[in-house]
């Protein structure tokens, strides 16, 4: 796919339906409820509706992709974890022994673990969809080519039209990668001009030294790279992952194929709006879960626009809010498909014996 | 049951299991992720560890217990819905068509609503608990004796116990009761010391001359009652209501009975103040769910020091907020259970073709 070709795909992307995002809000307005009383849970519904165009939207099949990459700049230190460590979660992830993986896996939840750039060959059932192993050092040289991040934004598009094809009605937006707090807050700080020490956190647990040596990593990177922050595709080249720029696709492609999408923590909300930046339309399939720990990710939300409604205080990345918030948005279809309207909650008379004596006061209304 | 056989049973009340705790702490210690990276998850499972006696607790059956009652006050006019609201939707509840039940329904989990004092009769399956038809009007004299809101207080019990005998694993505490975010607010400045007007809310959606008559109708009753906050129970009779009390005898009952008690709205965490003022103990017992967009409520988790970790901007009371929190335990203990230690975490390395070439670094660790 040559870029062109990609502007006019999201060109062509829609936004939500306005047309069922009316009825749903009619039928809510109709809900035996004091007014906005279900909160976020009837914007979630509304907005729901206008995805999939149906009036009492359901969320059945549910499925996490985790995009699973390498990244060069963890030689120079900014990580307290081996960079291993990625592939080694990528399996245990496809075994239901990671934070997310046992969520989902208790919850009934898919996962596709789909490696687009480990350091390392990995077994099935990790889907090889790698595009390179690992990104550069982002010290020396672009963590990878224009070309290679146009792939990696390809690549998740289809894994959406994938999911599209196999009937799944929400999709998670999940990562493993060791060092993508770095090129999180690299291309965070570039998409917004903020300063990378309002960005900055200490992703797995940084001691004060090395958390010194990540802030000092990051602005040298920004120096020698000079990404043009209004360039997406030349952010996530030039300071970018593999991961990130496999989400920022993935987000796309739910946008392309009308299915939610959830937002995990920091990396997954920086590859969101790497890809409403993009296409300013994809904001409107996707649904914030959980406001991660990581420093930066409030920053994002703002820039984005939207609201996180689980305050868990997590930074464990992989996907991990998701099977949270996929029952949430479960939950705001069943409220809003399965309660009553105040015509049909108006319960017959002869059905009640209503008492007007004794102690139960008549009522002025 | 007498006072005194109450303050008895409550004396015997053991908080959660320490040793418990620090064990299951340890296993969180062990688990392969950054220390602390599951945030509030890690918390709640470590908790469930201390009121199950067990190192990985399990939520399996869930029950909502709706506490329903009617409130005299409504005569004052301080409410936009009519009293027969409350039967009505007691009704509503049991066929899984209002907001709470929707979502039980949904989630497959129980739902027992108990008539404890509405204003009518009530058909089968609502389950007759009912002390009095309706409290009086607080305006005019207390809204129950001492011995009523005790009998609420033993029937709340009682429900907490039926459900461990019917091997329930988590209770939520709702309710139902038109006129009773007065009551709640009226029993919250009691307990608190604070004034009413930082507390009072506009209920079910109250104009600004409802409002005002609301505010007046506290101040009034306030001024009449002159209840003394340190005597939970003659505050709960001479301005709560038959749910308030009722609610606070579930939250004790669990506590009694080793069952985690997830908190609802505005009136749920009235109760619950109550239950912790009564015995402090009751307070390692309870979750709070999501943070009510009813004013009061924040100040009543303040006082309780616990948090809530939805913010869903939700007012809708019933024990609404319950069923979405049954899944957040849930999945702490899939976390804290399911999850691979580092040990087991660790991939034999033949499993795996590391690749240190190309464009894959070594990593300095």
């Amino acid at each position: 796919m040559t870029e062109r070709e990609l502007h006019e795909l999201l060109n062509k992307i829609e936004p939500a339906d306005a047309g069922a995002m009316d009825a749903a809000k009619k039928r809510q307005a109709e809900l035996a409820k004091p007014p906005g009383s279900l909160g976020a849970l009837e914007d979630y519904a509304v907005r729901l509706a206008g995805i999939t165009g149906k009036l009492c939207p359901e969320i059945e099949k549910c499925r996490v992709i985790v995009l699973a990459a390498d990244n060069g700049v963890v030689c120079e230190g900014v990580s307290c974890t081996p960079q291993s460590v990625t592939a080694q979660q990528c399996i245990n992830m496809t075994r239901h022994k990671t934070g997310m993986s046992a969520l989902a896996g208790y919850f009934g939840d898919e996962i596709a673990v789909v490696d687009v750039g480990v350091a390392a060959e990995l077994p099935t059932p990790v889907l090889n969809r790698k595009i390179r192993l690992g990104t550069a050092d982002l010290l020396r040289e672009p963590a990878m080519t224009r070309e290679e991040a146009l792939r990696a934004i390809e690549t998740g598009l289809e894994l959406a039209r994938q999911a599209a094809r196999e009937g799944v009605s929400c999709v998670g937006v999940g990562e493993m990668g060791i060092g993508n707090t770095t090129t999180s807050t690299l291309v965070l700080s570039c998409l917004t001009g903020l300063s990378p020490d309002e960005l900055t956190g200490r992703g797995g647990g940084l001691t004060d030294e090395g958390f010194r040596r990540k802030k000092e990593v990051i602005r040298r990177a920004l120096e020698l790279q000079r990404p043009d922050g209004s360039d997406v595709i030349g952010v996530l080249s030039k300071v970018g992952g593999l991961d990130l720029a496999a989400m920022c696709g993935v987000f796309l492609g739910c946008a392309e194929q009308k299915i939610p999408a959830v937002v995990d923590g920091f990396i997954s909300i920086t590859a969101a709006l790497c890809a409403v930046r993009l296409c300013p339309q994809a904001k409107d399939f996707m649904f914030l879960s959980h406001a991660s720990f990581e420093i930066g990710y409030r920053k994002a939300a703002q820039e984005l626009g939207l609201e996180p409604c689980l305050q868990l205080g997590m930074r464990l990345g992989e996907g991990s809010g998701c099977p949270i918030m996929f029952r949430i948005l479960q939950a705001a279809c069943a409220a809003h498909g399965n309660m009553a309207t105040f015509s049909e909650a108006a319960i017959n008379d002869n059905y009640l014996t209503p008492i007007r004596k004794g102690n139960a006061y008549e009522v002025k209304s």
